[in-house]
């Protein structure tokens, strides 16, 4: 194969990876790259952004999905918004007390050429009638969902620059508390505290004006912006994501790569001395 | 200035900075770069690899530094080994107790380099009379130390490839060991737990088979390949560096960026899952 460098370009830094494009294309929302790559196998780029790549996307997947789903009172009922690859359902439906998950995702093209290039991200979560996909906006699922619905919220979106915007605002955020039930868990990935530094504060700051509890969690998505990442967790009634249940860690902790309930309560815990000042201000 | 990519090639990932080269030259010892960037001022590479920039290099010197030098029992005398850029040092002398460094780099270059290109890192470090700075073989300096002579040990070297491959083999650690205070606290950089997987699980376990005690901490470079970086700490008499003096934390606590004793404390911990089973084996 003929080896070029594809890289995603962010304020002066680039990061690549060696391979070649298989597709390229305009969907209706954004541009679509599939590419090969040596290192990490086939990977997806929106709008010229890593988004996710076959062996790396534990560190993103298992990061977002199970400080929440371990920690929520009950995980019946979930919404994931966005996620397209499929490796956010993946996540949730190895956990058995789920029984039924609302999928939004805006870009169909995106979960089609997920299925094709890389079906091990979304494994057998297309098959599982627990999953239940619409292909549609988000923002306006969350608008219009019912109170009190979901036992866990879960936002896996792109950056808030283009489709993934409305994601990152106040409105959307209230939404998502008013439809969680109030010992349910609301979770968003809230970008690199380095790479998108102030876009990262805002969020954690919106997400705490509007939950009563709110925290940002720190890991690594080395294929990102500056490989230093967040996900941020909110709640109602009591700050439940530090404290994963020991009955729904021991059964998923085998299965996964990066997160077990130490990792989880050691990464709440490094959040960096300027962070940890800025949001005492 | 004419914008060109500065990169870092590593198993088929790419990590560069747009700027400019300033310097480039082959010293006794390496291959020596000191290059101007959009994003993070001047930097250097050494042998092609990025080791510091001027405004990203508390993420590695402070984590290094002062896990150690807030945990041990003593900081009167402290050993660098490597450190030429200066930042080591730096930090460790913000501590009032230390009185005495030696400092001994195999590089007479890198220093010189990093006095004109890069003297904020350094800071006041060159000139103060605390610092004993030698140029020299820092693997034959451990070796020819005094028995129990040092409060704390640092090693702030470049990748195990090179001038720095004596710096991760077992006869190296048992020197450190045996030159360090019964109470005192042995750190080194221990390479990134994603790019150099094998490496750093290598460098941990030899520590671990020399020292009684001796956990990895994990945190964020983000020049270094995946960003993803780690820094091995080992004690004799307990795992003192679990536990930073609060005495020693408040005063430097408002200097640093990253570091703070809750920083730390998360850091031993966010372990990611398959490393925390690769050493239970």
């Amino acid at each position: 194969m003929t080896e070029n460098w594809i890289d995603e370009y962010h304020l002066g830094v680039r990061y690549g990876l060696q391979g070649k494009v298989l597709i390229q294309e305009a969907s209706d929302v954004q541009e679509i790259t599939v590419i090969e790559s040596v290192r990490y196998g086939k990977g997806l780029l929106l709008n010229g952004c890593w988004m996710t790549t076959e062996y790396q996307e534990k560190q993103y997947h298992e990061c977002l999905v199970h400080p929440a789903l371990c920690s929520a009172a009950e995980i019946k009922k979930i919404l994931v918004i966005g996620g397209g690859d499929g490796g956010t359902a993946r996540e949730c439906l190895k956990h058995k007390e789920v029984q039924h998950i609302d999928m939004i995702e805006i870009d169909n093209r995106v979960i089609e050429l997920s299925k094709e290039y890389l079906p091990s991200i979304g494994g057998n979560a297309w098959n599982d009638p627990r999953l239940h996909l619409t292909i549609g906006d988000g923002i306006a699922w969350a608008a219009n969902a019912e109170n009190n619905s979901y036992d866990v919220v879960l936002v896996d979106g792109s950056d808030p620059i283009g489709p993934a915007e409305g994601l990152f605002n106040k409105t959307f955020f209230e939404n998502c508390k008013r439809i969680l039930k109030p010992n349910g868990i609301f979770a968003t990935q809230s970008e690199s505290p380095e790479a998108f530094q102030q876009i990262h504060i805002d969020i954690v700051r919106l997400i705490r004006d509007v939950f009563n509890y709110s925290d940002p969690l720190y890991g690594w998505v080395p294929i990102y912006p500056s490989g230093w990442w967040s996900w941020t967790f909110a709640c109602i009634d009591a700050p439940r994501y530090l404290n994963p249940l020991k009955k729904r860690a021991s059964v998923i902790s085998d299965q996964c790569e990066i997160w077990s309930p130490r990792w989880q309560k050691g990464a709440f815990q490094a959040i960096p001395a300027f962070l940890e000042r800025e949001f005492e201000k």
